[in-house]
């Protein structure tokens, strides 16, 4: 697959620290990022950029929940490239300072992403507003839209649609619970009450499926593109950035540099840390649940693989 | 997805024997088809029918290459269920003697499946008139079509389609490198020179696409499914048939017996081979290479997650 407007945002940092607390060592985010700029993807998420505060401290969340400006700084400086990927925050409505960010043009930050759930809308576009009069390019992920009552899922799109200030609007398949059919219809449901805005996706892997609802995405026109090194992410994980770039034909990426970062430093990882696709997380999607019951199974030694009593338990409260 | 036309065959003990050259005890090949009854699966694939010889002897090779008929009677007298699948063994072009099959009426088998690759079609097509002659439902599976010549394969479909005696004309990817995109390209290209056949689907899961390609095939009509439990199958395994049990939506259909059996034996199969999607599986699909340098890789402590080296290994002989 060309085409030449696909851009490709790598979310490992971001995402991934979901599983750790955001506790990776620098020499991993420098090699990551390096990674990046090697392939030549467009954007570079390094994390969150959340409130420090007495409940959610640095020392137990990790330096990439709260991305100040000389962590970014420090990893951004320790790489010269040509193809430097533009460099991306989340926020995360009720949980941020729009005051601790600089402005765009005195900042490494290029773009804030703000999430939110779909009744949450109209605080997520005051954020997406106020980064955008900072001079930052801005997205909205609606989170969870599989879940959401779709009379007020339609009313925050159109809100979004009313809001000049947000450059991407994100399609976001949190539970990893869409086959290809919903990719589709959501991505109507968007175009149909936002049709002025460029379209993201994000996927999960719970289903086996982020990779092939990312193909599916593309193939619907969406030009802005999560993935993760190796997957990883949150529970089943996301889109295997490696397994996209090789499917994209723009020979601008280059996918040598992934590999590179996964033999050095993911393989070592996935001795500490779980992600990926397993039989748990597959009912788990397939039931469009929240993962935290698959995670809290996973974490259970003697339970983590016990697809039937999930699965049954998974039924009862369904 | 419901269609009430839409068959799902287990081959979960024929594609599994090929990582431990089908040594299986009976008791999982029991429970494996006493699960394929309980979840109404359509078909039971139960192993290759091949001809033992000193070269190719048994004890080396186990019994679920040769399926001898006391072998299968063993396995079918252990469950009674009415909802029994039917009994499907798979033929090698070159390795088989149809003279050991009885007709079909006196057997335990429904269906024999003959393999053969697009060079060797008219010798695939013999077997399949003498199966049929005998009695059994018949289908014909190209392996790998991906590295074929299109004339030479368009010759051989045009073959299949001369050929009243096949039932059923598979597609299938034995590399793991389809896409979507290639996925409906060859069921077009199967459909306009074999336009009287219907159509089966056998995915690999090298690029995490096993399940996604399947229901591609779905929404292009296809009718025969190929999973296996948990995906077991060589190198990166097969598309997981509770994935797609929980996506077809016939009521008949029970995932249930599938998660037991996952829990109670190939959890603990897992501990003793390895299948499933991994870097250097991904790397050979998305090259469309035979998995036996993978496999290889795979098998070698010291170089089996070197993702890096192996996709540059590969590059080289491209």
């Amino acid at each position: 697959m060309f085409r030449e407007e696909i851009k490709v945002l790598d979310c490992t940092i971001r995402d991934g620290g979901l599983i750790n607390d955001y506790q990776f060592k620098d020499d991993l985010v420098k090699a990551t990022y390096r990674a990046a700029c090697d392939a030549a993807v467009d954007y570079f998420e390094i994390g969150k950029r959340l409130c420090e505060s007495d409940d959610y401290p640095r020392d137990k969340y990790g330096a990439w929940n709260f991305c100040d400006d000389d962590d970014i700084k420090r990893v951004v400086n320790s790489y010269e490239s040509e193809t430097r990927p533009k460099l991306a925050v989340m926020f995360d409505v009720g949980r941020v300072d729009v005051s601790s960010l600089t402005a765009a043009d005195s900042s490494d930050i290029d773009m804030v992403r703000t999430a939110c759930y779909a009744h949450d809308v109209d605080k997520g576009l005051d954020l997406v507003k106020r980064t955008k009069d900072l001079g930052y390019e801005t997205t909205l992920n609606i989170m969870a839209p599989s879940t959401a009552i779709e009379t007020e899922l339609v009313e925050g799109l159109q809100a979004v649609e009313d809001s000049p200030e947000t450059d991407y609007l994100y399609l976001v398949d949190s539970f990893g619970a869409f086959y290809s059919e919903q990719v589709a219809h959501y991505i109507d449901l968007y175009r149909k009450h936002a049709p002025s805005k460029e379209l993201g996706f994000h996927a999960h892997n719970n289903q086996q499926l982020a990779f092939s609802n990312t193909q599916e995405a593309i193939i619907r026109g969406v030009n802005l593109l999560d993935a993760t090194v190796n997957g990883i992410g949150r529970g089943a994980g996301n889109c295997n950035l490696e397994l996209l770039l090789n499917f994209l034909k723009n020979p601008k990426f280059n996918v040598e540099p992934i590999y590179e970062v996964i033999q050095d430093f993911y393989v070592p990882l996935r001795e500490e840390i779980e992600w990926g696709f397993n039989d748990i997380y597959g009912i788990s999607g397939a039931l469009n649940q929240h993962p935290r019951a698959a995670m809290a199974q996973r974490a259970d030694r003697n339970r983590r693989d016990n697809c039937l009593d999930f699965y049954r338990e998974c039924r009862e409260i369904d």
